[in-house]
């Protein structure tokens, strides 16, 4: 149990299993600018979606043992597959330290924004396979319908940098069709790579579907955590996270500036 | 150190670090239809690229081990990363039983087949980042000129089936146009996956280009070896493959449809 002090001036811990969560980075720095960032991403073990409950556990309590070192005023889990099975696993390891997880900031997020009560989720198989954001949004409200769709290529297809590209555009018409007729008003980006490919999708659902961006509700969630807490930092720069990665891909400063884009700062290397 | 009897009637042992290894088991059992095989597949921890040596190196024996369970007359490693980084682990592990590994296959084939001296080698990020392919095939002659391109897309989308896709074409179409004015006459396709895009990656290469299937060189080479050494079965059924795997993603049955063309026969489960 951690016993360290927390006040403002702490950063905001934040996790993922890979580089994925640095769009949970971004959006926390957009919204929180002042704020300082402690960010692990498990490059080495990544991707956690098709491992065993008991692995994703495992790795959930070292990943947040990470963090706290850094003693962090709040805990961010920026990883579906951990927020969907492993969420009491970092709470209980982070004791008094608040954690919010992305999956139930898009899924609360999602059941407020709705109108007609229809919201589609996309992710990755694993994610959609578990069916964590269905339960989490029917958890919100019963009534609602919730319509899932993996789409698969579209974490190769962003990792690649086919943001623009046609080919990308094809997969991204052929898994969407998936809503049509479906009468949805609300879209859940339920995949942390997916805020890359923002525009493309609302292109193709168009301006009726309001798009929620699991990333930009954890950041306001946090948002409000904070503040409710008086724990928001007051300071007025704007401060460079602190990057810690447990393997540095050949690709990694090509993918950071991808994500974030910006140069690579630099990157500390944790064994795990 | 084994000790088993090897007699023609003995199975021809196959690993690889997923599925992919399955176009190696279908090359096998079109070129030696009477010929027994069993089949490993480390499912549960592919992929191997990009892990650590060490890691690959202890994946590669225990892969053999089980294996070698099977009492094989003959050992395919179908796996790139394998047969690059630790094929010297599997040829201990096995003592006499002799090793074919798919890398060596498929660079002594293209040495072999060009004219013009300059070969395309294509294959995913971890393969060609290695340059394995690049040693083995100056290893056969070092006059030759290798062009290699990774093609990182081409694994997802197979195992989405886009094997005809529109979206597909336009991927593939930017990956070779790396070999525009490169004037190779032969071309590698350096990961198992890739057979089957075979079609349309030969749609754009065109029919001047020799398209080198390490899957089939690898069943061409293990036939010779079985001949020389008064090895081969000479049973007239086909036999239907034995097939382990580690874990049995959701999609096997899909994927095995995709990769064979027919259906999914008894798998074993096997703990690694």
């Amino acid at each position: 149990m951690p016993q360290h002090k927390i006040s403002p001036d702490s950063p905001i811990g934040i996790f993922d299993s890979g580089i994925g969560g640095l769009t949970v980075v971004k959006a926390v720095q957009a919204g929180l600018p002042s704020e300082r960032i402690i960010y692990f991403g498990d490059t080495a073990r990544v991707p956690y979606g098709p491992k065993s409950q008991v692995t994703i556990r495992k790795y959930a309590r070292e990943d947040t043992e990470i963090l706290l070192k850094h003693q962090p005023k709040l805990i961010i889990v920026a990883c579906n597959t951990v927020s969907a099975l492993a969420l009491d696993v970092v709470e209980q390891c982070a004791g008094d330290i608040p954690v919010i997880g992305v999956l139930k900031a898009g899924a609360v997020l999602a059941a407020e924004k709705t109108r007609t009560g229809r919201i589609g989720v996309i992710g990755t198989q694993a994610t959609i396979g578990s069916n964590a954001y269905t339960c989490a949004i029917l958890k919100e409200n019963e009534s609602l319908e919730v319509i899932p769709k993996a789409c698969p290529l579209f974490v190769p297809l962003a990792e690649e940098g086919f943001i623009d590209h046609p080919a990308t555009l094809l997969v991204a018409q052929e898994y969407l069709s998936a809503f049509t007729g479906k009468e949805i008003d609300t879209l859940v980006l339920g995949c942390t790579h997916y805020p890359i490919l923002r525009r493309m999708i609302e292109k193709i659902t168009g301006p009726d579907i309001t798009i929620i961006d699991s990333a930009e509700a954890v950041a306001s969630m946090a948002g409000d955590l904070l503040s409710a807490r008086n724990l928001r930092n007051p300071g007025k720069e704007t401060a460079i996270p602190h990057l810690m990665v447990s393997d540095l891909p050949q690709k990694f400063r090509e993918l950071y500036r991808l994500f974030m884009g910006s140069d690579l700062p630099d990157v500390e290397l944790v064994e795990v």
